[in-house]
């Protein structure tokens, strides 16, 4: 593999030390880590957790969650969805995601979230990514992406009620167009897909 | 724009009635959100944000951090770093990033952390997005993503104690290789366009 120059003098690798859970919600909390730097040193960090057992002492990898990449197989759009975002205090622009049930497989709650959420069966995975870190310096909350087409009629009658959603099928033109908007909030994933599909058709 | 159905029965839009901090850290807390579901029952939301004043209240969209995907001029390869990332407990694959200082502009934070992280220098913006959020389920936080062409030797000797920093420039090839190496932990972002550049030979 490339490799790039080695560390600068005196440096040394960074060492975790050791992990305090600091608060006690059902389902995100803070800890903090206190750890060795380059330069021996120890500092500490805090950083966000859906685990009771973060992954800086652990070596599960199952994902936290998963996001459906959808392709509606007979109208050939991309599926996103509308929903509003208690954290975001408005409406923002993703995939249909959520949080994997304990002894669930990944596909299966794709399958799952896509139905709930939008009402279409996910009838292909097209490919799907290893679990995948969303911010690595404040959580360690990991996702498996999993592309698929899907088909049937959008539908949200079976959303929960903390869930408020539009479900949205996008040709290309409709993506450039989308993202061209002022002012609308894109998660980041759904951003970097959807200019590549609106360039290329292509997700 | 194309929409989808309409609200199930009986729905109403979801609302946020207010917002308490749960937790006193410099850096990343929690806060809890009461608001009222769409069938007008009162739940509450915890989530972390990196602002004293988190995106469910305010109208500022300044980004939280940059990521830059740099891509070498003279070299034609895509720079990533592997970096330990304390609340990982181990190396991970991502783009240079950083948190952007205050007063400071998306692209003056890009051109910074780029040259901190690797020693390269940003000379072209390609494009760039809007903020984008990393996770909205738990977090508020935002990023804007700078594409942009770099020149320069790799180097690590500007990299700051807490930071344990790889340069590593992949051509298509290589970022093939690296995503089907089995045990490996990418940023998603990072995953998502790696892929494309694999693929594709674009960013």
């Amino acid at each position: 593999m490339p490799s790039g120059p080695v560390k600068g003098p005196g440096r040394i690798d960074l060492k975790i030390l050791d992990l305090v859970k600091e608060t006690n919600f059902p389902h995100l909390n803070l800890f903090s880590v206190r750890y060795r730097d380059t330069r021996k040193k120890e500092k500490s960090w805090v950083f966000a957790s859906r685990s009771e057992d973060p992954q800086a002492f652990k070596t599960d990898t199952t994902p936290d969650a998963v996001v459906i990449v959808p392709l509606h197989r007979d109208k050939q759009r991309l599926v996103i969805i509308k929903e509003f975002r208690v954290p975001l205090g408005g409406y923002q622009y993703g995939f249909p995601a959520g949080l994997v049930d304990r002894g669930e497989k990944s596909v299966e709650a794709a399958t799952r979230e896509l139905w709930e959420e939008t009402g279409l069966t996910l009838v292909k995975v097209l490919r799907q990514s290893p679990p995948v870190y969303s911010s690595s310096g404040m959580t360690d909350e990991s996702i498996t992406l999993i592309y698929g087409e899907c088909r049937g009629e959008p539908s949200t009658l079976a959303n929960e009620a903390s869930e408020d959603i539009e479900v949205i099928m996008l040709s290309t033109g409709e993506a450039a167009g989308l993202l061209n908007t002022p002012g609308l909030k894109f998660d980041v994933k759904t951003w970097i897909i959807l200019s590549t599909f609106a360039a290329t058709g292509k997700i």
